[in-house]
């Protein structure tokens, strides 16, 4: 294992430790390790607050801060957090306007933010299931979500710095999500710090199709082969998945999984691009880079999601935390 | 090699209009691919121009746009762009206040460059050499110019900007070289696609210290050891390097070769701070992340450049590129 660590045990503190201290204009710890929060709260806004194992950063905690999260929560590595993680946080970071989780659909997670919600007032969840790869897999009953989390939060971080309501925020999340999907595929598998070895096997001159975040399996096992024809392949999933709905405007974002260089990101991109526009797609924001990762995962995902006006209108709001930047 | 790609002739132009698709905001290409611009001039301002063999990214091109470059030239990967290529940006985003060269210190590079200051009026040129690793490297006559380049790029554009003067700017951007600092480590090689095979051998037990960001041998070949080790070493050969001048105010930028997760990065940010503060700097400002790559080389660089208060306000003024973006 080729890991810049010390030990497995510190990998996640010692982390969070550096990436506080990087960001202390935008956010700090709370309770020891358990959350990253927003350092300057407002008063009367609804909490958005997110989280999730480690190991796919800077989802979430890079996405701490204004227009988007309030506070992230943290698990080990591909492990969920547990409850006390977003009880804890809600209670900090809820100025009474109420708070709503924003969960990617794993087992693990859910229970927990549910415990977490049960235990706190005022909480409402949006759970996101972007990923049209498979239905059921492991650690998912139904749709795993993966990149589209980000879209989900980016556009209600807006709507929440606007001051809209718990309700409205919830609804709007669900909206978002429904209008998202997403795909990815994998060329290498990713290491687990604790594990020491490789989530799963794959050969040299194979590619997994459809993998989830923590290397699950996807649709099927394949060769190699040109980035034009991997992107034709998520498209079309995409695509049938949207069925009528693949029409007008639409966000394209291409997602390195952590090991990929920025050069295929924007090559998958292109390609991609390619496809939705052929379906009479017009792509009219897009976002390249590494933010839903797995570790040290070579590959990547493509998500779409189908723009209305008050969607873009949010997406482009000012946006200040490490990973996500713009307007301010 | 696992890549996306399509064919090894057409990565260059599919990666460069994937770029230019997702950023039609910021840059358009120029003479085909020869070039990438910003794509709203500022009649009076110098214009900074600089390039390099591509497989860096998101440096330089990602660096194109308000307060940073005017231009970047990408060669093919890892070979220095032509005399033409810098000739024709120049001509092109020249308003009449003259041309300011940034460039790494490898020989292809500054022939290349000079040749085309050679070919233009109004040129000068600053040169980097940030590499504390080795003197005299493959491809380099003297210290490499590596991270700190990205350091010179964001301050010098910011007094750009500002409407400063090109002789004025250039002895910033020597200033600024002269105040930074890098050197960087490899866990593993990195795979040029012409080449279909990575660039040296190196262990599954072995790291390589003061690699180069082509994958140049660096100052030793070492059994892997903890990040706090190894951010020690590196931290002992800038601040040696810098001798006096470690002392105040600096930036901390922790860079990632192309294939390191962010939790890796962050994790050696938190080991190299500590390193700093412990011989009395205060890191006032931090990057970390992936920005100037080695394609899909995991592995790291640690720059540190010591501010004064001009150079501090000029890394905080406004930014708007693909990779940096604050203020606006």
């Amino acid at each position: 294992m080729k890991k810049f660590i010390n030990a497995v045990d510190t990998v996640l503190a010692e982390t969070l430790d550096g990436f506080a201290a990087a960001h202390a204009d935008i956010v700090s710890l709370g309770g020891g390790h358990k959350f990253i929060r927003r350092k300057a709260l407002k008063p009367g806004k609804v909490a958005l607050i997110s989280g999730g194992g480690s190991g796919h950063e800077p989802l979430h905690g890079g996405l701490v801060g204004f227009g988007m999260l309030d506070a992230a929560c943290p698990g080990q590595v591909f492990t969920s957090p547990t409850p006390d993680q977003m009880a804890e946080a809600a209670a900090e970071v809820d100025t009474g306007a109420g708070c709503l989780f924003i969960v990617k659909n794993y087992e693990g997670d859910v229970m927990n933010f549910e415990m977490a919600a049960e235990m706190s007032d005022g909480v409402m969840q949006v759970v996101t299931n972007d990923d049209v790869a498979v239905e059921d897999s492991l650690y998912t009953t139904g749709r795993r979500g993966v990149a589209g989390t980000l879209v989900v939060e980016k556009i209600v971080g807006a709507a929440a710095e606007e001051g809209r309501a718990l309700a409205d925020l919830k609804a709007l999340g669900d909206r978002v999500n429904g209008a998202t999907r997403s795909m990815g595929v994998a060329l290498t598998s990713c290491t687990v710090p604790a594990a020491g070895k490789p989530n799963f096997e794959i050969g040299d001159d194979e590619m997994e199709f459809g993998v989830g975040i923590h290397g699950e399996p996807g649709r099927r096992r394949a060769k190699l082969a040109p980035a034009n024809a991997i992107a034709a392949e998520i498209c079309e999933a995409i695509a049938s998945d949207l069925g009528d709905r693949i029409r007008g405007n639409a966000l394209l974002f291409v997602n390195g999984f952590g090991a990929t260089p920025s050069m295929e990101l924007y090559l998958m991109y292109n390609a991609a691009r390619a496809q939705f526009e052929k379906r009479g797609v017009t792509v009219v924001r897009s976002l390249v880079g590494s933010y839903v990762t797995s570790l040290d995962m070579a590959g990547c995902s493509i998500t779409l999601t189908m723009l209305d006006d008050e969607m873009a209108g949010h997406w482009d709001a000012p946006v200040h935390t490490a990973a996500l930047r713009w307007g301010m």
